[in-house]
């Protein structure tokens, strides 16, 4: 079957430089005759024959190809059809589909390798014993959540510190800390100062405390950052040092804020304080954190910069990208875009993005239960649609054709995060959370796990899934073996996604590297028996199948296998 | 059937302001039970719910959607289904196929409204008696053309002033003339000035005759101007005021040229002298010649700007749009672009584009006959893929949804240009030919046609297709009759486009305003008798089938019907 994508199977050279030539090859079924490369050069498109060449036990088509620009976009024609990351097509396709050579810096090696684990710290655990502030109304830890920003557990960073061994035994490497500046709310959104880590979560000490524990173990942490807007009680916002300059103001004398929230004041991306006091300045928060964080969650970054006539959000991102490499070459910069992010990345901005649209959202259509009916889908009117496996690797498919390989593999897959619902509740049924589990630990991206998932938590949206951790309670089994394969195995971090067979409640894929394949297969419910591309020598890793087992259709179930070369 | 595009029928204010609030309108199927309008505002999707609401007889859809950005993108969430410019989808989608607001300043009003004529000077009518230079292989009129620059027939500017009544009678408006700057071959785009015409052409005065003879019929004339590179000739280039920093040079020390042609030299935009002498000097090249020309089609456009790490191509086109504005604000600015234009379009520059990617190509997979057989498709190996009508519609909507209805509705459709085969000998047929001359004429996007083909001139590829035009035989009937079809109907023009009936040999679409529908039948071949939706009383305009007639499925034939609201 005809098959290219961005891995080191199809494009060994992973990170070209400006001006190299670079071979591309390309997978076809026997019986192809022709084909061309047509890669677009300072905007003009041109077509490099490829020429059939042996590659293990086949006949592949390679063909070297000039990196002429940073962003070089290009696609294969094959027997006078075309083939883009979308599929082979029968009719011309504008070029918004070809892929994608990017010859920008590389992100980090390890941010492709790394397994993210997101705290939402009010909600964690509580290791100390900070007084309530004025704004808050204490909850016991073990009381319902409730739709409210001011609903105050306390958990604090040192209750970070001191779970590392559940999280490393979790197969997480990075922690992803929702913001830890003092606000006036339980998720810190609206901060009132970039200068200090809040108190009520131990101050800057804890997190240097924190930093030190992971680093000691060879793991990383990640802040969240809000370059979208302040809270109101800023003081480049209010009081005497208020600097008005730095935020939008609106016709009427007012100021423009996030989504009309009026305690959000958006900032204003023309000012060059702004820049400089953020981004800039050797003692800018960016980098000042720097010392103890290995990078940044970028809040609203779809909305950064963009107002009205405004659009600075990739001169934002490219100046955030050039300062942090400037001063930290190993921290990730990832954004937060949950809808269209393929226009913004690869502009040597964002490494990567939360991958909401292409991950996120069609599992969702594919395994939610009967039970979770929610009024919206994250914001979409009208519940979540019930949709097939093919419609799932089909928007897959299309959202990942607006971005480079590279972007695609950098950017954090999700099932919830502490914007959303919690999977258990999504799928109401454990056999589809592990499924779904299933995915995120074997889909190409990284994985991202919002904390409390592996205890099963539920929550039926963003605000009611910030439910604190219930500790004491033993984790899911399956939520530490399948990262355990993650991290076993290079093709799940690595290696080319290649499907092998999609139909209504199954979806099989291939993960290749040229040492290394796995089948993956995951079916939300049974289904007629289909004949699977397994040799009788092919070896169950997870989900318990030998191979005669895995034509019989079963589900829901979660399978994979290696299978020798 | 559910039909949404940017006509005024869906689109009522067609030149929204920033910040103001437009109503658009969705037609749907009977049935319809609920309709978002989904649109993005500084980077956040937004919802607004739609009201079902009469528009004539039926019941469309309306929502009132805030215009918050330049371009701000939309969507119609229908039943759960989204509804984007390329169609109907079941699963989620990209932003990059949604419909798009543009509040940048429109193009003057007449160039949607133009019929385009394109003369290639030195094979159109020889009035004067130059003689012939010395790079030049003096040609008899009657001489067949060879693959040759330097092939040279004497034509010139009285030459074309002196068969305007020709040109009008066809029912064109607006003459556009490949370049007339001097140079050193026989298509003038290695230009050694850009102070003079040519002498050869009958210098300055002759442009001025000509330029004056069309304003006074109403008529307009249209440049063509090298901004990616000039001839080697040129004083900037070579000789005594050489000034080699508005060049490209390459690590070796030569200088980057237009693939590779050594006599045409690359221009570097980055330089601020480039700049001011082609653009921004109160005597600038381009705003000098406006005072004869009404607009600039700009010579390889998608490569202007562009050369390795520098992509300033929409700078240069902003420049350009805001310079030409200043001086003439009824200015067509129109790229050469022949593949993917989307990207380059909607960003207050080019004002459209010549639709190669979206009109030529796939018309030429649809009505090419067996007996034209080139080695490669305009430059795509392997021939001319023949296409059924389903793959050509969907081709036509794929490239359209790249871009605002404004920009295709401004782009230039073509058949065939100065870079290409004929149409006549595309399709081997003249009765394909005028089914490909139907669609030219009754497609939203301004026909452009090549002078010559209207007295069925053949020619195998670009460099043969610059023949002389035979004065004194007879245009063919029907090249005049669907012209004067479109300049008569406005919803040829500016209607919406609809597609009611596409199979492998039939396209039967409607244009329609609040006034007036027309419905198109194109069909290469005769096929099954197909059910059209046409009333008793539809009229028919072209091709003579009355109603029953219809739907006899002759082929290939072309009609055009008027249909009382």
């Amino acid at each position: 079957m005809i098959h290219h994508d961005g891995s080191a199977l199809y494009v060994p050279d992973q990170n070209p430089r400006l001006g190299s030539t670079v071979d591309l090859w390309l997978r076809t079924a026997p019986g192809t005759t022709s084909v061309h490369v047509r890669s677009v050069e300072d905007g003009e498109p041109r077509f490099t024959e490829a020429v059939p060449s042996p590659r293990g036990n086949e006949i592949w088509w390679r063909a070297a190809v000039h990196v002429r620009n940073p962003v070089t976009r290009y696609r294969f024609l094959v027997d006078g059809d075309w083939y883009t990351a979308t599929g082979r097509a029968g009719h011309d396709v504008p070029d918004a589909t070809d892929f994608r050579l990017v010859t920008h810096p590389a992100p980090p090696p390890w941010t492709r390798e790394a397994i993210v684990y997101q705290i939402f710290p009010d909600r964690f655990d509580r290791a100390g014993s900070a007084p309530a502030p004025d704004w808050a109304e204490p909850a016991d830890w073990h009381e319902p959540v409730r739709h409210s920003s001011t609903q105050w557990y306390g958990g604090d960073l040192d209750g970070v510190t001191r779970h590392l061994d559940h999280i490393q035994d979790l197969g997480a490497d990075t922690v992803y800390l929702t913001p830890f500046f003092p606000a006036r709310s339980n998720h810190r959104y609206d901060a009132a100062s970039f200068d200090h880590v809040d108190p009520l979560l131990g101050g800057d000490r804890a997190l240097r405390r924190l930093a030190d524990a992971l680093h000691t173990r060879g793991m990383r942490l990640i802040g969240d950052l809000t370059t979208n807007h302040t809270g109101d009680t800023h003081p480049w916002f209010a009081g005497p040092l208020a600097e008005p300059d730095l935020y939008y103001t609106t016709p009427d004398g007012g100021f423009e804020t996030w989504m009309g929230v009026p305690s959000l004041p958006k900032l204003n991306w023309g000012s060059p304080r702004l820049r400089e006091r953020l981004v800039t300045a050797p003692d800018s928060v960016v980098k000042r954190w720097l010392r103890y964080l290995d990078g940044w969650r970028i809040d609203v970054a779809n909305m950064t910069g963009r107002r009205g006539a405004d659009d600075l959000t990739h001169t934002v991102s490219r100046l955030l990208a050039r300062e942090i490499r400037a001063v930290r070459p190993d921290a990730l910069l990832l954004a937060e875009h949950a809808h269209g992010a393929g226009g913004d990345l690869d502009v040597d901005g964002w490494q990567g993005t939360m991958n909401y649209a292409g991950f996120l959202r069609p599992l969702w259509t594919w395994l939610h239960g009967p039970s979770f009916d929610p009024p919206d889908f994250i914001g979409v009117p009208g519940g979540i649609p019930r949709r097939d496996g093919t419609a799932v690797v089909r928007t897959m498919r299309a959202v990942m054709a607006t971005m480079s390989w590279r972007s695609w593999t950098h950017s954090w897959n999700l099932l919830g995060s502490h914007d959303t619902a919690r999977i258990h509740t999504v799928t109401g049924d454990p056999a589809r959370s592990e499924v779904a589990m299933g995915l995120l630990a074997t889909l190409p991206g990284v994985p991202m796990l919002f904390a409390g998932d592996e205890f099963g938590l539920h929550g039926t949206n963003g605000e009611l899934s910030r439910t604190p951790v219930p500790w004491g309670a033993s984790p899911l089994r399956w939520y530490g073996d399948l990262l355990a394969l993650r991290r076993k195995h290079a093709a799940l971090r690595n290696g080319g996604l290649r499907f092998a067979h999609v139909d209504a409640d199954r979806i099989v894929f291939w993960r290749e590297t040229a040492d290394d394949r796995m089948l993956v297969l995951a079916a939300r419910a049974p289904g007629a028996p289909v004949p699977l591309p397994l040799p009788a020598d092919a070896t169950n890793l997870y989900g318990g199948a030998s191979v005669p087992d895995a034509l019989r259709g079963d589900g829901p179930t979660f399978q994979v296998w290696s299978v020798p070369a």
